[in-house]
């Protein structure tokens, strides 16, 4: 844990002190053992970063004097399309994307991705949520992604899809396509990242007439977590 | 397992055969659901690719007709120096190392690395091997990736250091670094990935002696297993 994340109703009405419990709670107290007075790096979720003075640390709540100096780090500029994996791969995938500094994240069907998969505890929004927020406190950002569920692959291509990959650049990682990954992608992207086994030709086909094009990442076969990650370090943002 | 290794001396004498037990069993039997007939990806540790008939599958161990069609995939032309990261990150990071292509990991010692990472159980020769097999499974890929151990941060400078360094391009990635990291790295590149809070002044002034410049990776902290898919994806061999 990098940054302490605070909610917005965790501050008090002076908005100079913040109650912490739960889970952060126990890791400021037997992880990382800090103290009363010692000064940790804090952060308000989608808001600023700064620093907060542990006041007091019991083993309810500790109460951290916060002060605002600085803006997160701004936003990868990509928004990532992704075949809904199996829940250990989809949560590493989750956590990495926040990690990388991605803020939309689209978990679609595919006809390769297994229907039980949409019934996974991993789905809930608490459990989305989770993973999101140990992603931020380990970049030490503060704003969260936003995650759509599409569970039905005809409707995300009928509605959404195009709208996705229109105001972008869109690659596919398809591990059937001709050309290789260029090593530094464009940006604003919208990237399409397949179940094992990639995605069917009838799906390639409608990325494809939205505007996509599809690239291979080698002769190595990545774990969807590994090529989210892969591929977002090939971003470069105008800075 | 998108591939079933095999061990030289699950090879009968005649070279046609394989006998397969074990996790491997397991996974071809109950994960994977695999019958007789079936055929599969296989490979020959250190060796080549090709494919396997199951000519009989049993509760203790599954006969293979062999056929051996292509050599594996090219090595990443990268060697890795890792400080050595808490167990379950270590065995992230073996994994993704081995599945990006890496085949010369070091992990060293450094003055932010517990003492107790020593003697965790992740990195006992059969431990580590499970990761690298389990990369290699993942990646398609045959070769082992060999990994050197100095938990003497004196020693591998006085001893390792400046041959590690001298035959590549050499980068450092380091929080503090003036530069940012470059979009496409050089190759042959060793890379020197440092420990949660970043290596100290004393061993980045050994790094730089030696010959190796330091780069940032941008302002969100990525975790050391992370940070080494990220940076490995930017290595572009000459094809």
């Amino acid at each position: 844990m990098n940054l302490l994340l605070i909610e917005e109703h965790e501050i008090d009405a002076s908005g100079a002190t913040a109650r912490v419990t739960g889970r952060r709670l126990e890791h400021l107290r037997s992880v990382q053992r800090w103290n009363e007075g010692d000064v940790l790096h804090i952060g308000r979720v989608g808001g600023a970063l700064g620093h907060g003075t542990i006041t007091s640390l019991g083993t309810d709540s500790a109460q951290i004097r916060v002060e605002w100096t600085s803006e997160p780090p701004p936003p990868l500029p990509c928004e990532l399309v992704v075949a809904l994996p199996r829940p250990p791969i989809l949560r590493r995938t989750l956590y990495n994307a926040t990690l990388m500094g991605v803020k939309k994240i689209h978990l679609v069907a595919a006809s390769r991705v297994h229907r039980s998969y949409w019934q996974s505890r991993s789905l809930r929004p608490a459990a989305i949520r989770d993973q999101l927020m140990r992603g931020l406190e380990q970049a030490q950002d503060t704003r969260l992604p936003e995650v759509e569920l599409h569970p039905y692959f005809k409707a995300f291509a009928a509605e959404r899809l195009s709208g996705v990959v229109a105001k972008n650049h869109a690659l596919v990682a398809h591990p059937q396509a001709a050309d290789s990954c260029p090593g530094i992608l464009p940006s604003p992207l919208t990237l399409f990242v397949g179940p094992e086994g990639g995605f069917n030709e009838f799906e390639i086909e409608h990325f494809e007439k939205a505007g996509a094009r599809c690239v291979h990442l080698g002769p190595r076969v990545l774990r969807v977590d590994t090529a989210v990650t892969a591929l977002l370090a090939r971003i470069h943002p105008a800075e």
